[in-house]
């Protein structure tokens, strides 16, 4: 097995934390994506979209989507519960973490923090300021009253929606807003073998 | 089982299909969206995001997200091939359609055909070509040499990729230019029940 990873991308890293925190090591592929080395063939030839993570099994089975790759590898573990309705309430946070979250929340950490591009992109700073918003109300929604997403425990939809919120203040999203959701991310920061992002 | 629909809006429509082709009768509860009925309280006590669609069932369950709905119902059925490889394979067609797809190819229709501000957002709109374009050059990549986006026949994946797609010339994406793509649609639109959506 072997992670193309583009280093401080929290979409790969989530794939990261989930393996350490499995003891699973795995082989990296370092990819730089500021010299676009997401562009370049060996990614291409595995994802055509020239996105990461791509995962590469020992087979030669390559994986793409970060979410679909967190489920592939977290099968048969207390991270994925069974098929039904405790898995439909896990996908529910999936999905939601790739439309209504990292559109908004990661891009204004990239754009602010990354590129230091703010004044240029105002207004698609103002979409991500009030759509990140309503993102976290979301999960203080659930968060103010419960330890994990859902109700089975901590699972890859607590990881996944940790990538980027633990560093949304890199975005402008202040968590002191949002209770339930600073103490998730504490809660999950505790656990073995969770890996936190670099800050800028 | 109900469910609350936006109308003409395709996610809630993928879910429409789906209970179609299976000859489930599900009543609706119309939800006026120019009106603004995605944020009345009868949807906000379902799904806090207020968006469309909700599913409820008979024991009162409320189920949101459009594609964990559609794997939801169509668990144990021929649509949703069993956890392990089959299934991750569907699962990297939904994420991508929520991330590189609805973004760019609902967001251009919605733009052009409906709101009809084309000139005010001629920068996002630039954006939703570009990337809109690239959403279905990955699809024609997979479709321009198999009938199905996943080994295991039609399935929940297509179905969600189909419900923008049918319609995507609205938002200025002629599917000329995609002939696995185009081919792809109308064996998608001849299956039994399919819903094809009304066109502006």
């Amino acid at each position: 097995m072997k992670l193309y990873d583009g280093g401080r991308a929290p979409s790969p890293r989530r794939v990261r934390i989930f393996l350490a925190e499995k003891g699973i090591e795995v082989p990296l592929v370092p990819i730089d994506m500021a010299a676009m080395g997401h562009k370049s063939q060996a990614v291409t030839d595995r994802n055509p979209l020239q996105r990461l993570p791509v995962l590469e099994l020992d087979d030669g089975t390559v994986l793409v989507e970060s979410n679909a790759i967190l489920a592939h590898v977290a099968e048969e573990t207390p991270w994925l519960p069974p098929p039904g309705l405790p898995r439909t309430r896990l996908m529910e946070w999936l999905f939601f973490e790739q439309y209504s979250h990292e559109p908004y929340i990661a891009v204004a950490r990239n754009i602010r923090a990354y590129q230091g591009t703010a004044a240029q992109n105002a207004e698609r700073l103002a979409r991500c300021d009030e759509n990140g918003g309503r993102a976290l109300d979301a999960m203080e929604h659930r968060l103010g009253a419960h330890d994990w997403l859902t109700d089975a425990g901590p699972t890859v939809a607590d990881l996944a929606l940790f990538a980027y919120t633990h560093v949304a203040d890199e975005g402008g999203f202040d968590l002191a807003r949002w209770p339930g959701v600073s103490a998730w991310v504490k809660r999950l920061a505790a656990l073995p073998g969770i890996v936190t992002l670099p800050r800028r």
